[in-house]
């Protein structure tokens, strides 16, 4: 029977796993609802990893498990680091202890096999942290949209909201009119208030798009995020060290990421997270104590090629 | 039998109304919950109204009052303005018409009998309105706390916060930490995100307070407010009319103010709000069909002395 290993990434929006065999070749993917026990509370998320990990072991067998690990988005407020991965053991139904990572060191596992580094995470919120053995060193950001997180997506939505208010005929103000299925600026305040603050990031995309049209008004949000984004990785890395950009914002083309690289172009290597769940899975099978004959953090994946299927 | 003047001032957090008599004598006074119609429902905010013009009027006779005029937050979101008036003066139980005025229209004749100029409010929110004739002809800020009110107490609070986070050792740092009952920082972003984002205004007082005592982070978040409400009105008044000043940020004593008086140096006549109910009172009076003989806009007060009971 082939050995498995399992590897989750749980973030606030979605929680992905994925199976690799020791060979590293992919046994199974399967995705559910997000897993931040901040957000979900430590039941809540433990049982959305759960689900996510039944799905992706599909019809295989969870007792071939020979390792797993999760990466998980609030795992700096988790109060009882051991007690959470013994749930997530127990409600996996397999016999190999999990391995329970901050989100950071899978997402800059996903992007590259060097030990020390720096990875940024901007997709709805944004942090930067500087990774080293499987820990985080040094932390900005993170603050969340109440706070800060500026350059995140929700930063670049709310910056969007307030131009549609005041310049609605722009190509960004009619997108985001349109997308609030508004007529008058003046309605777009109720729809702000209307919903959960973090339903601007929804905005997010509409900068891409229009900037991508030359609009100047996106051009320059997009500019300015990425200017924030900037800020945050020099006040964390570690000069010298490579750089991992994840999430939906770092990690994906569009204006924000092509700036943001301009911006650090004095920086030394820049790799583009591809799937952290996979990452989490070579993480397990580098620490298996079947030692050598394990998978290793480099197999199956071009380091920093972010072309892994289920990337973003 | 004495003609009896009622007039009312509604924010977001309190309801104020005064009633004077012809001679501009204050016959009553009662605060109520806040009733703005975009936060509690124009249903709700009739009912407060209503209980704080049968507080103000106590033992008086309802039918002796000859003018009434409500100064409402959330006057421009209000879908049916008649409708809403009529149903205050049926709440009232008063048989004169009631006179509806946005906000800032009564906060602008509590600093001076000009028929135009420019109206800052900074409290818990911040907006700029150019009044002129008992309508606001422009407008800036507003925007609530998700998409702006910089300056504002929310805002200042929300900076607090971010800079005890950041530097919790230092005497503003020691003052949030102390006010939201935590040791150590991370446990301000769970305090934080644990209430309503509009809590965030409850620290605005402590930066004045430890700029009072010369810590230059409370100073510098002090003077950064100031420069976003001089911008305000920088981008809504018109040159050579009069500006005054209202809310708790910016009508009342402490480093923003002070920094914001110099910032405006070179405007023209800066005057603070006194009493915005007591003003809707003599806009009330002022309006009243019986003409001359009624309570005129400059009657019992000095104009921009900022000293009426009540006020801030």
């Amino acid at each position: 029977m082939s050995r498995l290993f399992l590897g989750l990434d749980a973030g606030g929006s979605w929680t992905r796993a994925v199976v690799l065999d020791a060979e590293g070749a992919e046994r199974g993917r399967a995705l559910a609802a997000g897993a931040n026990p901040t957000a979900q509370g430590a039941e809540g998320a433990v049982r959305r990893l759960a689900e996510a990990a039944a799905a992706a072991l599909g019809g295989l067998d969870p007792g071939a498990v020979a390792g797993c690990a999760v990466g998980l988005a609030g795992y700096r407020a988790l109060a009882d680091r051991t007690a959470f991965a013994e749930r997530c053991r127990a409600a996996f139904a397999i016999g190999t202890p999990v391995l329970l990572y901050p989100d950071a060191v899978t997402a800059f596992a996903a992007g590259t096999a060097e030990a020390a580094g720096t990875v940024l995470i901007a997709g709805t919120g944004a942090a930067c942290s500087q990774v080293s053995e499987r820990q985080v060193a040094r932390f900005s950001g993170g603050l969340g949209w109440l706070l800060g997180d500026e350059g995140s997506g929700f930063w670049l939505g709310r910056e969007a909201l307030r131009h549609a208010h005041a310049e609605p005929n722009g190509l960004l103000g009619r997108a985001v009119l349109r997308h609030c299925a508004v007529e008058r600026p003046e309605e777009l305040l109720p729809w702000a208030y209307a919903g959960p603050p973090r339903r601007l990031a929804q905005l997010a995309p509409l900068v891409n798009a229009t900037a991508a049209q030359g609009d100047p008004a996106a051009l320059a949000v997009a500019a300015e995020g990425a200017e924030h984004l900037a800020a945050l990785v020099r006040a964390t890395a570690v000069g010298g060290e490579p750089l991992v950009l994840a999430g939906s914002v770092a990690g994906s083309p569009g204006p924000v990421r092509a700036r943001l690289l301009e911006l650090l172009a004095d920086h030394g290597p820049i790799s583009t997270a591809g799937d952290p769940a996979a990452a989490a899975a070579r993480l397990a099978g580098a620490a298996s104590p079947d030692g050598t004959g394990a998978l290793g953090p480099d197999s199956g994946r071009s380091p920093g090629s972010g072309k892994s299927p289920g990337s973003g």
